[in-house]
């Protein structure tokens, strides 16, 4: 793993991004934000699922309306996502929104760019710009030779980004997004090369749950893996939810973030003595609320299973007509293979209770 | 991308790996081997989703005597993976398998090793060195403090390449895999700058199809997106064809393979006018048998839309009131929402039949 890379610091509400902190997972709801209830109900799961940041579309004045009463009824902080319309982005820095994503070249007239700079300044409120390949400046296309290269995306965010700092503002979270992995990790390290800003990571229109999630799991796993990203949102076509559970398994698979359990399985294969998918995604489900970060491993025999379940917090490998229970390291006892799940989940939640 | 690591060229049956070679997918069957039927059964469902290499555990003497009906009944070269015991590795390599994983310091009796690399060697058949985090040799262990590091991976697998050396056999492929990622990077990294051998890729004991599913993305993807890798095989406690799947997204994402069609589709939100979730996973279903590498975008709203429709083949981005289809950049019309599966299915099948 490499040193995570070191930016300024950039304060969201109660979340801090960048500068060494954590990296803060976020998600977007896909209600209409102008039903305030039913997208604060949305809001209310992704925070149960460890939703950090929470994104809102602002496309008009009745989703602006909305704001308040949603700012009101949440825990997490707030952000408002807008493209093009000044006032909309005053109205929700006046909901008392934590961060809005703006792209200031998008904004127009000098004056209606002041106007928001100065309200997101007075309320110390900061701004990302979010460039994406599919809506890149008609300019900036040109002089890449009409294609959303990362030298392309790396303008235009640097262009946005010059809007802001001339106005003395530097509160600023950049991301710039493709829908290929290649070309989102060559925008990404030059982003990172270039700016001291925090980074928002996300490969954008990812796809579907199936497709998505690995789609986002090696773009952002090879960035992350690099040092480079501050908070992440995994795109996916499907419950916003499902993006909070993909980005912490990410963040988890390489040491960045614990959150929960981690079940271990074998694949299984002719060696097999127990049933171990089964076994396992029972496992692995009837203890998803747990917070601790505890390490399950369930194994099918006795090749890989005593050194894996070892290393494990709590863990069973199947044997030759038995199946070994370890604990932290040491044998102690065997298991019947119908009372493996309920032992498992058993010892998970004693270890959880300090056990 | 980084360039592909040069390694040797390694022919298993009509594959070969390495020196250039396309990244092969591989994956394991999980049925009884002794049962030669129902091993088959698998192995044709492996082979109709893009299986490579299909390896069978040969854990005894009735695994191995299915091996010449199990031969002879599959197209894609078979491999048998044999712990310890050399005759069943003599067996396997009678009954015609392409590749045999096995670990010569496991093995035993200087004469037993050469009898299976000489065996081995007279039908030019490779050996796979599969080294485990979890069933490292003690005298390694110890020699890393008692920990499967990737130093102590490392080492493991130089120790049972340098035997097969000494007897001047080098139709090596080496995997060593850890069960994180973090641990199973920096172990390949080190295989990749010592050995010539191709490699394959694997993050062993990774999880249930949920959260192995990104755990081996994560882990592969750096590895691969680095130039390191030349075959991969996903291992997931589930439907072995699930491994398949999984294993040519991560190969797509980052273009190293084409396999069929991808999907972008944007997260939706409030400004989406249409059911992105619902009409991509449909489309992405309904065209999952198509072979050619056609790029299909199903977006919400006027934002992204027409900039990521426009870089697909075919694309829809929803609008005000209308939704827009775009074929290979340009518009060619409007599509009313209940029509919109209909027309992208038949428009990749078009495409598929050189339209």
């Amino acid at each position: 793993m490499n040193q995570r890379r070191t930016t300024m610091k950039v304060e969201i509400g109660s979340v801090t991004l960048g500068n060494g902190h954590p990296i803060a997972v976020q998600s977007m709801t896909n209600t209409e934000t102008a039903d305030a209830a039913g997208t604060l109900r949305q809001i209310r799961r992704l925070e149960l699922a460890g939703c950090e940041l929470i994104r809102v579309a602002v496309p008009d004045e009745k989703a602006a309306k909305a704001l308040p009463e949603i700012r009101k009824g949440m825990s997490v902080p707030l952000v408002a996502d807008i493209h093009f319309d000044h006032r909309l982005a005053l109205m929700a820095l006046q909901a008392g929104v934590e961060k809005v994503r703006i792209n200031p070249g998008n904004i127009g007239a000098r004056w209606k760019v002041k106007e928001v700079v100065q309200a997101a300044g007075d309320r110390a409120v900061p701004i990302r710009i979010g460039v994406n390949a599919g809506s890149l400046e008609r300019r900036v296309l040109r002089a890449h030779g009409g294609h959303a290269t990362a030298g392309a995306l790396e303008e235009s965010a640097a262009g946005h980004a010059a809007i802001l700092e001339e106005l003395g503002f530097r509160d600023i979270v950049i991301s710039a997004k493709a829908s290929d992995v290649p070309r989102t990790v060559e925008t990404y390290r030059k982003l990172s090369e270039r700016f001291d800003y925090p980074l928002h990571l996300g490969v954008s229109e990812a796809g579907t749950v199936r497709s998505g999630t690995i789609r986002s799991a090696v773009g952002l796993g090879i960035l992350l893996e690099e040092g480079i990203g501050d908070t992440i949102r995994v795109s996916l076509a499907g419950d916003p939810v499902e993006e909070v559970r993909v980005a912490y398994e990410i963040l988890k698979s390489l040491g960045l973030r614990e959150h929960g359990p981690i079940v271990i399985a074998c694949p299984t294969c002719a060696r097999a003595q127990i049933d171990v998918a089964r076994i396992a995604a029972e496992v692995e489900e009837r203890i998803a609320d747990v917070k601790g970060s505890i390490r399950v491993a369930v194994m099918g025999c006795g090749v890989n299973g005593p050194g894996e379940a070892r290393e494990a917090d709590i863990g069973v490998a199947g044997g030759r007509g038995e199946t070994v229970l370890f604990r932290r390291g040491k044998v102690v006892g065997k298991v019947r293979e119908e009372e493996m799940v309920r032992v498992l989940v058993e010892e998970v939640r004693n270890m959880e209770g300090g056990g």
